[in-house]
Order: C-alpha cells, then structure tokens, then sequence
C-alpha cells in the first residue's frame, strides 16, 4: 500500500492512497488523514489495502508528487538514529569526539510539528550557519508499548518513507557540546511524497532495513548513492532502544541518520559534512562548500529495477 | 485569567476556565481545547477573559485538581532549558562535565506527546534506573517567528505553568555524553492542573520569571523551596534561542530546568540528583536514594500570600 498527503487547508491534508506506479490516486476512504489512520491502524488498513487494490487495477486522478505534502505533515515525535557507522566514525575523527559506545544506538529527539513538502522551498535564516542535508530513511509506527523488544517493536512498523534531515553544521558542534543534543542546528525535516507499507519494498526490505541505495543530487550533479542496508542497528531495534523507557506514541516518526557507506570515497555521500570530512583527511581540508540560498537537492531511493518507490525531494533554500 | 482542561474521553480535553480562587470552574466558551485557543490566542482571549471576570463573580462547578488533566495533555513542542546556574555548576562539578558556555541556553527537546494529569500515577519500568524529579516552571506560547528577538519572542508567551520533568539519572550519563541529547533518561513530563496568563501572577511576575518558590515534597517531608527567579536568562531569551532557526509552533512548552537557588544547602533542591551532588561534595558520597515505587512526590508553587496559583502536582511513581 502506498500513501500520500494532498492539501486540503487543514494542518493534516488530506489522506490518498496512490497506485504501485505513483501515477494516480484517491482519496483514502477508511480515514481522513494520516494521522487517523495510524492511530487506529489494525482496524481501518484492512479497507484501506482493498481499496489501494481497486485502485491497481485502474481509475483514480493523475497523481501530482509536486502538489503533495509530507505523507505525515506533522508528528507527535519525531526521533532520529545515526545508525550508519561508517558516517558516525569519520564524524567522530573528523571532529575529535569521544568515540561512542558500539553496544547502543545514537539517537535524538527533534522537532516534529512540521515536515516540509516535498517539493517546497526551504526558508532558512542565513547562509553562514552552514546549510547541509541528510538523506535518510525513516518508518512510522502505530502505538508500541513501552519495553517492547526489537521483534515486538518491529512489528508495530507500518510505513516506511525517505527524509531530508536539514541540518545547519556551524551551530552543531557547541549544542553537541552540551551534551543536551540539539535545538538551532536541527530545523524541520522534508519528506518525500509516497509513504510505504514495507511490503511495497519486496525483498528490498530486509533485517528491518531498506536494502536499496538513495541517490543523491546536488544542483543537478551526482553527490551520492549510498546503499541503506548497513544500519549497525534495525529499525526494530532503534524503536526498542526508543521505547525502553516511554510508549512510541502512534505516528512515532524514526530516522536512520544519514546514510553512509564505508566505499563513501566510491559511492559519495548522503550530506555534505561527510564529504567534508572525506575531503579533511585525504586533501587536509574541506573543499566542497555548504549550501547557498537558491542551491537545490533532489533524493530519490528508487527500486533496483528503477521503479519509482517514495518520490523524490527535489527542494531549494531560501532565505527564511 | 486561569485554564484547567478537565477529562472528556478525548485526547485533548476539554478546556475549562477556572476561578481566581481554584474552587469552580465552567467550560470555555470560545474554544474546545487550549490548542485550538493557542492556534487562534489574539482572536479567542477577549471573550475567554470576559467569561472569566464572570466567573470570578460567581457561579460555574467546583473545581476537582485531582480530577484534571494537564492544561495541555499533549503538545507538538516541548523545549526544556536549564537555566538556574547554581544547579547547572553542581552538576559539571559532580559529574565532571565540561563546562558550559555562559553566553547561550542550554536546552533540549522531549517528548511532548503526553503530559501526565497532576494526581495520576507515573508508571515507569524499573527503580534501578535512578527515578528522580525535577521541579520546573515553564511558560506556552502561540506562534513565534523564526529569529524572533527576547522582546519579541516573549510577547507571545500566553501561559505560565508548573512541570515535574520526570529524569531518570541512571540512563542520562551515556546518554549525554553522546552529544545527542536524553531519550531514555526523558520519559514524559508531569503537569500542575492549572495554567496562568502571566498577569495572575501580578509582580511575581517579573523580567519573564516567576518571582516565587517552588515547594517539593518528597513522601511528605520538604525537600526544598528554591526560588523561581535567578534563571540566567529569562523565559523570553530562552524563546528566542529555540527560535534562532525555527517558527515554535503555537502550543510550544517551554521549561526553565530544575528550579535551583545558590543556597541550596539551605533552602534545598527541587530534584534529588541536586541534593546528592551536595552530599557528594560535602560528606564524600551521596546519601539519599532516588525514588522506589510507591514513593510519592507533591510540588506547588503558592503567591507569597499563600493563595493558591498552578495547583500541586502530587503524584506516586508505580512500576509500568
């Protein structure tokens, strides 16, 4: 089942199932929004998955994936992983950290009232807080009590979808300091358009991992295509280290940090203070510049066979 | 004018004003819920407050604070500084931490999708985790603007409210050191029953705190009374620090941190790990235990007069 969120004026847009090919789709009957639909997941998808299976066989509107909002335009929670070590280790090199346990996730806590469309413009105050992004993968979850363990949290995985992770570098390193995490280096999310039931993925979902790469563009040219697989840690076992001390409450949005492979040199980057940080080690300092107001960057986690899955963001920076 | 959101069946409550007094209390007229009156303050407020001055005259239903959920039972923000200096030197001495900067907040995002009612239990998972409190004021705003200044941020504070966050001390340190901030060691919040527009508080209110102690009781013995005002910087400059890259949507809680006065060896704590990090520096190791299931916790902030403000929190902590 595919999902997506078109505006009609509320907060929440409007709920849409779209076809396996993203060309067309209806308004989702079984619940308004999807918000609604999560909250009350088992009892409603059923209806939901029948009329997602109309809609395969044809009929419904063109599906616009520029007119679309995030699938979930805001969230109750949002909490994000850095679950790819090879991203992690040349961060902690490159900015002479303490090097982190091995044995437990990373993970932060950021803002959720908002995830941008995919296609809008992204208003930031000023291009000297050096503007990155991070392309991620995420899932949503319906309601997963508090010390479920990685089978019993996996299965409370009900959508899987693809984030940028705006991230401003020069404010990072004194609020990392603190060690409270993050507030001005870590402004509102993107997502793209189609939200997956992990069942759209086939084999490519795999360990709780999205074994596809995620292909990244910077003002047209090629920046990365990193393989999503090498999560030191699940998705299932990222939402048990969550839920260790609270319930993940239904919309529970959780990031896998940027994704990096250790072929980084190869197969590029996910954000660009990776690069960065590649460029620092091998040429003994960064070339590749962060963001200016009017650059763009287009993601895009397609199948291996080149059918299209989440979308795309494909978004500018303003001045906000 | 005073607002108390009382138990409907719905997740948000219903939102009631209250009188002066906290004995009665009648069903807001111009709003369902205080989000739908924090999305739309400057057009709802007049008539909230006219139902309010009618109130305060006479008539609506006694007021039951054991009945009442937070004023807000969930929100799409929740900030929490940390602010009283006195505690924040303590615990870099205790614990060996870096110390901070002086020049800029230190302040993290939790989780916001519960505020726990003020008398309900507090089920958390285990007494190994080092269960503590921490007594805190905090202010909700409606909208703020992205790169708002102190001024301007505080001009949308609309409410003042009374926090227990909840901290479990034995999961922060390797959290903290990650650099990413709390997520086990954060579980939700608790609530005081009723919230304030800062002009209940007439001169207690002043440069954007809370001129008043904060009396916390730990299974009925004081345990402290610091007072609200020395935050190193006041709830206005700590808007606008959240606020340097992003709009804080409307409904955003803000937390001062652990209340926390210089003479706490005699006034006391408003959270045990405080009190243990005295004991540690003076007697060599600290000697109150955190909290076992069963133990109870009460915390209100009264006018200097005694008059009744926010309401308590007086809570026990049970196993989840």
């Amino acid at each position: 089942m595919r999902l997506a969120t078109l505006p009609d004026g509320s907060p929440d847009g409007r709920l849409h199932i779209v076809s396996r090919d993203n060309a067309r789709c209806a308004p989702a009957e079984a619940a308004q929004t999807l918000q609604a639909l999560l909250d009350d997941w088992d009892s409603l998808a059923p209806a939901l998955a029948a009329q997602s299976a109309v809609l395969n066989a044809g009929g419904g509107a063109p599906f616009d994936p520029s007119a679309a909002l995030a699938p979930l335009p805001r969230a109750w929670q949002w909490l994000d992983g850095s679950a790819y070590e090879s991203h992690g280790a040349l961060m902690q090199k490159v900015f002479g950290l303490d090097s982190t346990p091995k044995d437990r996730p990373l993970m932060y806590q950021g803002i959720s009232d908002r995830f941008i469309a995919p296609t809008a413009d992204v208003p930031l105050p000023s291009e000297d807080d050096g503007i990155d992004f991070e392309g991620e993968f995420g899932v949503i979850v319906d309601a997963v009590p508090m010390g479920s363990d990685a089978a019993r949290a996996g299965a409370h995985i009900r959508l899987v979808v693809q984030i940028n992770d705006w991230s401003l570098r020069s404010l990072a390193p004194v609020e990392m300091k603190t060690g409270f995490g993050w507030i001005q280096a870590k402004p509102a999310c993107s997502m793209a358009p189609v939200a997956l039931t992990p069942d759209e993925l086939g084999p490519a979902w795999r360990d709780a991992r999205v074994d596809l790469p995620l292909v990244v563009e910077l003002n047209g040219a090629r920046f990365g295509a990193a393989e999503g697989y090498p999560m030191a840690f699940g998705f299932d076992a990222l939402l048990a280290h969550a839920a260790r001390t609270r319930q993940l409450v239904a919309g529970t949005i959780l990031g896998s940090g940027t994704v990096s492979n250790e072929t980084f040199r190869e197969i590029g980057s996910s954000c660009i203070a990776e690069r960065r940080g590649i460029e620092l080690l091998d040429q003994g300092e960064p070339a590749t510049p962060y963001m200016s107001f009017g650059n763009r960057v287009r993601m895009e986690c397609r199948a291996r066979d080149g059918a299209p899955l989440f979308g795309a963001i494909d978004q500018q920076v303003v001045a906000g």
